[in-house]
């Protein structure tokens, strides 16, 4: 706990410029820690941004599996920062839970990792697997050097599975085992009108107003019956929900008013014909992010401005393309653009989505580690959130991922307030304790 | 010209707190001018807000008319300030342009009515009229006093025309009158859906998006083909426009082309069924200013916000009533919103429409003195802005009001790089002397 404080408190944000040091401290410290655990090779590795920390033991033995264990110790902007009850990065703990930036994605879940280490080597002297240990500082800005720092590196870094510590538990009670994530590609949009911001009094209603057609834009882009997404071709690579399928989903009891309970949503919506659950992690979403140009400031101003932008994404799931989508986007919104506007049209950023074979006996393994670890059956689904690596460690390694986490779905993660269960914390290091030696099982199979 | 530098240099900005001690620079500044160039009685007059600067001067005789010439000091804000090529308030001439904020909107004109007055009673020793000059402090604020000081003053402010000088010719060799201002309603919309931001991986498409929503409900209230308006009973009190209001109108020699040189828009869009100039004097108008809520910073971040919120306006003409359509497009608003969010709708501000008789003496009398100013007849329509206070004036002291001015469409007024076209300044302050002249003989009809 005084470990994750300790991390809590340096303001790793991989998207502002201006905590490029606290990004070098947050890998030094790490660096450090790996040391004093007894991982061996402890080293920056450069990747043309911010460099991983690695570390690993490899002591085994013969026919011993090796592991490759991820995480990532960057966090995300704290905006918006007066909506925190406590300032993000001086860690509180109030009743169970500890506050700060980073708590659950993902500075508590990498700790978890290196503290079921600590303990089988303080232990035991040894761990029952091989294990290499890496930790990204650009997860929150999309892994842009992660792709090439696994293919470049897919020597140092083979490895018989792959563990993602990054992710959450249906609730205090109920481990989960994520099977899946969710792509995404994420476009800037920006509509451009007159050549400067115009009076509303003296053009309005004769000079097109670049909000009005953004708006336009986006709403037709959505179904608002079945909020299906209505760009052509949208949906042709998805694969169908099987029944199979359907039924694991259809065993994880989270009832819509939990969900309201949870989130504050007055009710829920979503795409005809689909479960809530089914809605968040096995089918795609178009989402406005904000709403770009013009006045919003305090009172009023009656401009007719010269642009007007969006940030918008889509998550996407197998056998979507990101790079498709984002031309498919692109295509839809130019054909609908009047002739009084320019469309400018940039993608930010894209990942593949992915699946992960259940059978794989690295995902056995873990599934017999979270029922010891928490006393309970974990349920398995897809998870609705991006993580490009779980493809391209698959591609690169031929590794099966297993994803697993001990955040809880109200931790806050990517807003204010961001905190971690402790019981859950605790809970996932005997997982991981356990999960060591259930993996060692396997090369006996 | 120093003068009108002057002035400009005082950040009158209404809108913004820690300008008042500017608003009160500028009107003590303005007091000093008025007694020096000869007017009686000058006095800062209280509004219950910013005070109003009051001089006049009543020694013209029996039967000769009285004008009440009404201006505004304060401004507009200067946002975006990257976009300004000089800075805002450091006046700076390029070619025959003035460029600061206020040159033309208000401080250049309000400073011609006093120029003119200046000039006779240097010149002939006296005004062929009585003059009394009112100067606001909060216009560009929607005037939120004014319609009780001109009630409460009616007696101090009787009169036999009301004169406003705050608009702008066609073009630098072709001078206006205006006879009629649209009204405005200005709404604050919120979106109010999960009670804190959510992370778009966990809860995107399960959880209703406010912007989706937002956008969705603000592109409905315009038919995208017709551009008209779609809240259920907003035209019912316009006006037809009459076969001879468009033949007046229709001699304006304002060509779609000139519209798009001077904005830079790639070409015009408007209502079905009317032309340019009609679209933007004589129809409502539905403009989005600003959307606020999410992440609009560098980057991407996949926030699914607790709230989106827009500003909107929209333009009336008579008869419009801003309460009554302020609540049609709540309801209308209100009537979309599906259960998974919660709308508030608050009105920020409203303004009648009105319309001025053109063969008011007064009316008469100006577009005589127009043609003696710029040696040429002038043209005549209805104005895009509002003024509040023409509806105002009109009813507290059933007086004609004659909307001239001496700025020039494309003088960004409201908008980065606001100037002011002196020899249109000059004219105008020819025109005005005539004026007094003109409407002196009024009195003989």
């Amino acid at each position: 706990l005084d470990r994750l404080r300790d991390l809590i408190r340096i303001p790793s944000v991989s998207m502002a410029p201006e905590h490029a040091p606290d990004m070098a401290r947050a890998a030094d410290w790490l660096v450090e820690l790996m040391r004093q655990i007894g991982l061996e090779n402890v080293d920056l590795l450069p990747t043309g941004g911010v460099p991983v920390v690695y570390g690993e033991w490899l002591h085994a033995g013969p026919g011993a599996p090796t592991l490759l264990a991820y995480g990532h110790y960057d966090v995300q902007p704290v905006d918006p920062l007066e909506e925190w009850l406590t300032p993000p990065f001086e860690p509180a703990r109030r009743g169970d839970d500890l506050f700060g930036r980073g708590a659950s994605d993902d500075k508590g879940q990498l700790l978890a990792v290196l503290a079921a280490a600590e303990a089988w080597l303080q232990a035991a002297g040894h761990l029952p697997i091989n294990l290499k240990v890496m930790l990204e500082g650009e997860e929150e800005i999309s892994s842009p050097h992660m792709a090439a720092f696994v293919q470049d590196g897919a020597q140092r870094l083979a490895c018989d599975a792959v563990l993602i510590c990054d992710d959450a538990m249906l609730d205090p009670h109920t481990p989960l085992i994520t099977y899946g994530v969710r792509g995404n590609v994420y476009l800037q949009l920006t509509v451009r009108g007159p050549a400067h911001d115009l009076h509303s009094g003296t053009f309005g209603g004769a000079v097109e107003n670049p909000f009005n057609v953004l708006v336009r834009l986006l709403a037709r882009c959505q179904d608002p019956d079945t909020r299906r997404i209505t760009i052509p071709h949208f949906y042709d690579r998805v694969r169908p929900l099987s029944d199979e399928e359907r039924a694991l989903l259809a065993r994880i009891p989270l009832t819509d008013t939990a969900v309201c309970a949870m989130t504050g949503a007055p009710a829920l919506a979503g795409e005809a014909g689909y479960t809530t659950l089914e809605r968040a992690a096995v089918r795609p979403t178009f989402e406005i992010h904000g709403v770009q140009g013009g006045f919003i400031g305090p009172g009023k101003k009656t401009v007719l401005p010269a642009w007007a932008g969006a940030k918008v994404s889509m998550r996407l799931v197998p056998d979507q393309d990101p790079q498709e989508i984002a031309r498919l986007a692109e295509s839809f919104l130019r054909s609908m653009a009047p002739p009084t506007v320019e469309l400018e049209c940039h993608v930010l950023g894209r990942s593949r989505p992915a699946v992960v074979d259940l059978e794989a006996p690295a995902v056995q393994a873990m599934l017999s580690a979270l029922e010891m670890g928490f006393g309970i059956a974990p349920l398995a689904l897809r998870g609705g959130g991006s993580l490009p690596i779980v493809a391209e460690f698959q591609d690169a390694l031929g590794a099966p991922v297993v994803l697993a986490g001990f955040g809880l779905p109200d931790d806050n993660t990517h807003a204010p307030n961001e905190k971690l269960h402790l019981p859950s914390l605790y809970g996932g290091i005997e997982t991981l304790i356990h999960y060591y030696h259930e993996l060692a099982q396997t090369a006996n199979l």
